[in-house]
C-alpha cells in the first residue's frame, strides 16, 4: 500500500525514567505501519525484547530493531541514502500544512522523536520540524497521529499474515483467537 | 465548537512504573480537546501538580483535574447522569465503526483508560469499548487518535486565551513568545 519505508528513531532515554514511555514508542511505531524502530544513544535491550515479544505474538516479525546507534549520525546517513528526516517537536510546523508534501514526496521517512532535551543540530538536520499541536504532550500521541495522518487511517485496518494471534472485536468481552482459527471462520 | 463535555479518566497506576505514562495521558487529554483529567483509584499529587503547570504557562486553567476517586463508582455515575462511557481497549469495536456514532450522541463522554488489568466490569459498565486498532499499543496512543478522530482534527487548532506563553511555529527553530506579544502581531 505504501511503497516508501518509514523508520522512527527515538533519541536516546534516561533508562529508569523513560523505559516504559520508549516501549510505547515502539508499539505505536509498530501498529501504526512503521517499518522499523531504532532507539539511539542508548542500548536498552529490555526494550528491544517487549517489542520483539508483541511481534512474535501479534505479527510483523521483519519489524526493524535497533539500538545503541549514533542517533545524529543516523540522521546524516538517512538523507545522504535520499530519505526525508521528519523531527516530531511542538516548535515546528504545523502537521496540517505538511504532512500531505511529506507523504507525497516518495522518499523513506525517519520519524524522529525525542526524549528529554533535543540537540540543535537535530532541528538543523531535519528536513522537517513537525509540530502535532503546538501544545506541550506527548511524544507517544505526536507519533500515533503523525502516521495515523501520513497514513491516513489505513494503519489502523493492517493485518500482519504472521500473527499468533488474533483479536475478534468485541462490545463487550476479550475475544483473542488463533489467527488461523480466524481466518477460517 | 464543541457542547459536550469529554474527561478522560485513567483507571489507576503503579506509582513508580506508570507516572511518566500517566503524565503524558493527562497532558494528551489537555492538548486534544479533553475538558478534565481524573486518576482514579490511586492519589498521585505529583501527576496532578505537572498537569497545573501545564495549564498555567500554556492556558486552560479551567481544566478539571481530580485523583483518587473510586473509578468504577466514578463511571457509574457518570451513566447516571446521562453521559456515555468509552472504553478504550484493543479488545474493542473498532474506532471507524463507532466513532461517528458516539460523536452523534450529544451526550457528555467519559473516554477511559486502562493501566495495567482492567476489572471486567469495565468492559460490562461501557456503553462502548473502542479499539484504536486491535494491535496492542500505548493508551496514550489510543487516546490521541480517538480525541482527534472526535474532534475531528480540529483540537490542533484550539488556542486558550489564558495561555501564558504560545509558540511560534517554525521550520528550524524553537520561538516561544508571551501571548500576548503574539496576538499583537
Amino acid at each position: 500500500m505504501f511503497t516508501v519505508k518509514v523508520y522512527v528513531l527515538r533519541l536516546g532515554h534516561r533508562p529508569g525514567r523513560d523505559k516504559r514511555i520508549t516501549t510505547h514508542v515502539g508499539l505505536t511505531a509498530r501498529a501504526f505501519g512503521a517499518d522499523g524502530f531504532i532507539l539511539a544513544d542508548v542500548s536498552d535491550e529490555r526494550v528491544l525484547e517487549k517489542l520483539r515479544e508483541a511481534c512474535r505474538r501479534w505479527g510483523k516479525r521483519d519489524f526493524h530493531l535497533e539500538c545503541g546507534v549514533n542517533g545524529v549520525k543516523y540522521i546524516k546517513e538517512w538523507r545522504k541514502a535520499g530519505g526525508v528526516a521528519v523531527h516530531l517537536t511542538m516548535y515546528g510546523l504545523h502537521l496540517d500544512d505538511v504532512v500531505d508534501e511529506i507523504g507525497r514526496s516518495s522518499k523513506d521517512i525517519l520519524v524522529i522523536v525525542g526524549a528529554s532535551k533535543v540537540p540543535r543540530i537535530v532541528y538543523e538536520l531535519a528536513d522537517y520540524n513537525v509540530a502535532v499541536g503546538h501544545q506541550p504532550h506527548s511524544e507517544v500521541a505526536a507519533l500515533a497521529v503523525f502516521l495515523d495522518r501520513l497514513f491516513r487511517g489505513k494503519e489502523l485496518h493492517f493485518i500482519f499474515p504472521d500473527a499468533e494471534l488474533c483479536i475478534v472485536p468485541s462490545p463487550k468481552g476479550k475475544k483473542v483467537a488463533k489467527c488461523g482459527e480466524k481466518k477460517n471462520k
